[in-house]
């Protein structure tokens, strides 16, 4: 943990007592002692800096004093074929620690329909996943996440609500395709689509394509869901 | 599983006989028939194609045709402070899918001792994770394996040996680094340098710039070893 994240209403006249967890890690892990300075930061909010004031019983309290401005929001929104439980588990930290706007999850004529189902789509499982990648990357911006098992309707009609103006990209690995490195140029935000372990089908790639979705490529190497989405997420970054 | 990857030793004659994991993967998953191709590749040799002749009891015959060179071998080489055994556990097929040459894991100030008794470190744990990675990826290319408990013999006596005449980076987060996209030429092999979780200590960072490593950087967000070395192993591929 490089920032302890706290919630909007944690503060309360700039002081927070943190019990628990967060508790157990300032003293345990991090073995802090009265007067000295942490990073924190607040859930969608600033980030600054905490100093302890008092440790009592398990118990820590800080004094905050917070930045005047919150991080900028992550300019890239990932459009995602739900992968299998265990993989998307892995997932929901390394995206927040990579830096997303939105998460949004999708059907595809490859994903298996039982996948829907699964604990790791419930905010109870996912939140805290959420928070823990924030705190690694020292960000506060938690990602918007919805999940969407009619995937025509989403691209037809529900896409441009949720990601507006983007440069839309979707990962293809065919000849036509552009590398992604350089694909985007940052002047607007972007949205990223990775398809299912098995890619996304003829169908859905017409459809993605007629809705402004250019086909972009990081080479003949195919990578499972996982390490695919952290590499197109850095790719697409990398040359901006 | 995008290839299936034979010992080089199996091959008799133009035909392999399959039986175990990758032949109940062919019948189970991939559904094969008598007179079907499937993609091959023979461990650090060629790929090729191998056609089903037979299925007999649970085993496949197929009939191999090999191209006449095997694929290059990966360009970057990777020097990890050993991250903890379940980090390294989720890394090796990772790394064998994004293509590294030699994998060099070393010991650092940061390293917790005991993960050098990892069973994760043993060839037995690591090599079919290495060949789950090329086989997703449609490599041949093993990843070369040495680990080393003395930081400094490595640097100065051993890196010029198992890493000749390359292009040296080590991630480090300050200021001063240069963007990792962009950093490398790619006119001759890469080698990158990646830290514990809690970073390199100035000694090791002096010892590593003394001996040629430039320390690059993805950015202000620190990052997790796995989710890094994904990342960082894009990056510097991305601006070639």
């Amino acid at each position: 943990v490089n920032l302890i994240l706290l919630e909007p209403d944690a503060i309360v006249d700039r002081h927070v007592t943190l019990s628990g967890a967060q508790a157990r890690h300032l003293i345990e892990v991090l073995r802090v002692t009265s007067g000295q300075d942490v990073r924190i930061g607040v859930i969608d909010g600033a980030k600054g800096v905490g100093r302890i004031t008092a440790m009592l019983h398990g118990s820590v309290t800080l004094e905050c004093r917070l930045d005047p401005e919150p991080p900028p929001r992550p300019d890239i929104d990932l459009l995602l074929a739900l992968p299998r439980p265990k993989v998307m588990r892995r997932l929901w930290a390394q995206l927040a620690a990579l830096g997303v706007g939105r998460i949004v999850l999708t059907n595809a004529s490859r994903v298996e329909r039982n996948y829907f189902d699964a604990h790791v789509l419930e905010s109870a499982c996912y939140r805290p996943l959420l928070i823990e990648g924030l705190q690694q990357a020292q960000d506060t911006r938690l990602p918007e996440v919805s999940v969407h098992r009619r995937f025509k309707v989403l691209i037809e009609d529900l896409l441009d609500t949720l990601c507006p103006g983007a440069d839309r990209f979707v990962a293809h690995p065919s000849a036509g395709s552009a590398a992604v490195a350089g694909a985007w140029t940052g002047t607007r935000r972007a949205l990223l689509a990775v398809g299912p372990e098995g890619g996304w089908d003829d169908y859905e790639m017409r459809l993605l394509e007629a809705h402004g979705f250019r086909p972009v490529s990081l080479g003949p190497r195919t990578l499972r869901t996982d390490t695919a989405c952290v590499a197109l997420l850095t790719a697409l970054r990398s040359r901006r």
